[in-house]
């Protein structure tokens, strides 16, 4: 303990392999903070989880230490599992005005809004928790009143990017102040921790206020049709763009979507959007006016199966139906694993007639991350001592320290790390030195936790080949097992089968020439004769479909 | 029948919603021809399928009129069904070359050699089968000796693109035909089926050749690493750049990975790949070569699993070690679906220290589809009456529609077929006029059509929540049921449980309650207590878990 008294200790937690996307931890002594607290998305091969969350153990054996969860803005992967670390924890939070809002969004739907403290921390403002003097600096980013945080440590400055673009005309609120990174890196920092998202992407990424131009340019053109907008919820400056458009075209405005519902219901109350009087409606005032005087906002643009576009592409939808007479933009990018749910919602909608504009076809999307040029940028200005690229895979990572090296930056002060591995850092030098528990929880309905890797993989099997129960009643008579009843075989998911197929009258035949052979054994071993009935009906199987469904004998003494 | 005298039919048959690109159809009279016979993927929620297959039930029922089966060229997409049709009937195959060479393997594979009857037909020469005389037309493509086929009928001429690009600059042989077709299209051409893939991306596709320049490049460039390229199989072509770089810079070449080696082999006997002699080393030679002296090609390009790439990626390839003097090509885009896949190759290698190339950081790949300026020039010299657009999602046949229709083709001409729809022409007219039966058989081990919709409605039930089995021994005594045995509760997939775990043991309360109820009703209706059982059972595991997994109730009467 004394010898990590004067070492700050930075580590990740969560992230499902992307280090400090989730969730990023710094220590010193008695003191720690935790910046972000964020759910990843299940992999294919998670069957069936939900959701992915940090393992809070570490956290959990700290309590006593912990003086504050900052959060960097209100995505998702961001704030996403605030809840869980509610449940566990009581943890005072500190964020700006909209992040705090939107995360008392999800708070409520959890039952969980009386459990937390929450302190609002304007951009430019600074709070003393511990040890540490933790600054909140503007960004620009895909969600509004999103920002840096600069740490002020007792080994130096520490500047987390959270995610951010360089935009210079943002829709509203400040630009990105850039001003204080310079003045910040000007006086020395120790250590940036800073995102890597479009590290690959060559150039900048466009200002917010293109799609905006775009979007007018689509509403000009459109005087016949109805226009439908899907996007994500988050994106309140987009939504404001899309409003000004419909405004000045006349059209009323629809909000589809329980996300979207409530994120603008929340941004209006906290000032983050100006909408005039009377110009939104809801879906039951919507048959008043005709398809030329309304905009539909909806959710939707990344295919998911439940959102209102997808149910709206599939007929599907009680109160709005597509028509040749729509014309659909979805203002986003497909998330890597999207692809093909998004191309399946275009397609049916333009078989449904409806006109629809994704990226590629015209720039109704811009991304929220910087690109290479950007985050040359924010080196240039901060040339920190020390560089963690976060928030990537690993590819990302690597490419983010190559472009700091190729700005000077020597290759030994850039840490590639793991999720989970602590880089300690003195007032002289900064190693990588030990690991803490990490890693991440499954949740699957009410469970955390609780779906593992064994039951991953028992998914896994049963749904690429089904399963086969074996039922059969016996009796132990002096030790020697006598078939009572069965055997009964039952399939699924494996193949279609009736009662009587042959396959199924001769996998009733294995078990019962098994059970015969283990008759004459005289053995009551219960385990034994349930891994013959498992391994004869196994190989039969197998010799008649090459398939290996998850065998199930079940032996019920009578 | 005498209805149909005059009329041709065209139809396409499989292709996972992706018309014409597995199998299409001409029908006159008593003739029938097919073009392709192709594998689709299976889709992400076809758990645990293999392959999908045309539905050939109309070509059994119509054996006697098929005049022969038309290969394009080889792709899996294109013959990959040829040995599943095989087993069907008995059918006369007419391909190129090297499309008959390949196709050889495959059947030698399925144990079909003997049962083929194959026809080889060079580019520009003709065969009449029936009614019919079919042509084949050189074009380019990503395989070689691919070709267009021109069909002409009672009702004039057919012409079916195949996949294309048109390179003017192709690695070996002549270039795309273009000649011929503007010679058809110029004495008349009725209907053209032409391929869609590439149609949303404007401009034109580079040539092969460009490939092989960045090949010569990297080779230039990494005098110190040991050079890989990953790639697929049947780019002939592409294999002979990489080889022409080996040889200028001394390098040996060793290839990896069943589809590849056996791919060279039959390239190589057929005189598709020209290979210096003592150019192609063995696995085993590879240790009297440092690794400037070797150039390694391989399978793996989309992170498939099994792949000699993603085996050393994962240190899991037994002859092949990825370290940091490997400078990795992957030269291939990633088809829609497999992103994912090829980014965790691609991180894997990166963590190994390798240095790996991949599209967007140089032009490694090009494709080997048409973009829309070729369309367009295809169209130009064509000029066909109508316009079937055919390989492609619907947004890129609706695409292709819009392209014809701006170049001056009158909408009602064009044809957005489905799957199965029949397009019928006569002398004057062509319309839509019914349907055959098509749609698709899943491949699941040696299996063809025994997966449907609802063993992967189970199959995905399972991976999603998976099971539990309850299993009780009971007895029938006067028409009363009686609990001999059990309840034994058996879960799998579902959460990680103990045996005397809480929820276990509510869950053996539970189907113990039920028992006891439906004792007390004198029922010896089996159904009705197994359908109580589960319905008792489900409600308790949602009421605790908020999952739904399967559940089994199993009752054997002693």
């Amino acid at each position: 303990m004394a010898a990590k008294k004067n070492k700050l200790r930075v580590f990740a937690l969560g992230g499902l392999g992307e280090i400090g996307k989730n969730m990023t931890v710094l220590e010193y002594g008695n003191d720690l903070i935790v910046i972000d607290c964020g759910v990843a998305f299940p992999q294919d091969e998670m069957l069936g989880v939900d959701l992915v969350i940090p393992d809070f153990s570490y956290l959990i054996q700290n309590h006593h230490k912990i003086r504050g969860l900052f959060l960097t803005h209100a995505h998702e992967d961001h704030i996403g599992s605030v809840p869980y670390l509610l449940r566990e924890l009581s943890v005072r939070i500190f964020g700006t005005r909209l992040t705090l809002g939107l995360v008392a969004n999800k708070l409520k739907e959890h039952g969980l809004s009386s459990q937390a403290e929450m302190t609002c921390i304007n951009p430019g403002e600074a709070v003393n928790v511990g040890c540490f003097g933790v600054e909140f600096i503007r960004v620009t980013h895909s969600v509004a009143d999103s920002v840096a945080i600069a740490v002020e440590t007792p080994v130096g400055t520490v500047i987390h990017s959270g995610d951010f673009k360089v935009d210079f005309t943002p829709i509203q609120g400040e630009p990105m102040d850039l001003q204080r990174f310079a003045v910040l890196g000007d006086r020395g920092v120790r250590l940036f921790l800073c995102e890597s998202t479009n590290v690959l992407f060559k150039g900048y990424t466009m200002s917010e206020r293109n799609v905006g131009r775009v979007f007018e340019q689509i509403f000009e053109e459109s005087t016949n049709q109805r226009i439908m907008v899907a996007m994500f919820s988050s994106n309140i400056d987009r939504i404001q763009q899309v409003l000004n458009s419909a405004v000045r075209h006349k059209r009323k405005t629809l909000f589809m979507g329980r996300s979207m519902v409530n994120a603008v219901r929340t941004a209006t109350e906290l000032g983050y959007l100006d909408i005039p009087k009377g110009q939104v409606i809801d879906v039951n005032e919507a048959r008043n006016y005709t398809p030329q005087q309304l905009c539909i906002v909806t959710t939707g643009s990344q295919g998911e199966q439940m959102a209102a576009l997808s149910r709206m592409a599939s007929s599907d939808h009680r109160q709005i139906v597509v028509t040749p007479s729509d014309k659909i933009v979805i203002s986003a990018s497909p998330i890597p694993g999207n692809e093909k749910m998004i191309s399946r919602v275009i397609n049916d909608l333009l078989k449904l007639g409806a006109e629809v504009i994704y990226e590629g076809m015209m720039e109704v999307h811009v991304s929220g991350h910087a690109k290479e040029e950007e985050l040359k940028l924010m080196h240039a200005l901060i040339r920190p001592q020390y560089l963690m690229p976060v928030h990537g895979e690993f590819r990302h990572l690597k490419h983010h320290k190559d472009l700091a090296v190729s700005m000077g930056m020597p290759k030994e002060d850039v840490f590639l790390m793991d999720i989970g591995q602590v880089l300690e850092i003195t007032g002289k030098e900064a190693k990588i030195n030990g690991i803490v528990p990490s890693g991440q929880l499954l949740v699957d309905g009410l469970g955390v936790g609780d779906v593992g890797n064994v039951v991953l993989r028992d998914r896994k099997h049963l749904s690429e080949d089904g399963l086969i129960i074996a039922a059969v009643g016996v009796s132990l008579h002096d030790g020697a097992c006598q078939i009572i009843s069965g055997p009964e075989i039952i399939s699924r998911g494996f193949v279609y089968v009736r009662e009587n197929d042959d396959l199924m009258q001769g996998a009733r035949s294995i078990v019962s020439e098994t059970l015969f052979e283990v008759e004459q054994k005289n053995t009551s071993d219960m385990q034994y004769i349930k891994n013959r009935i498992r391994d004869d009906l196994k190989e039969f199987i197998w010799q008649r479909t090459k398939r290996n469904p998850m065998i199930f004998p079940i032996l019920l003494e009578v």
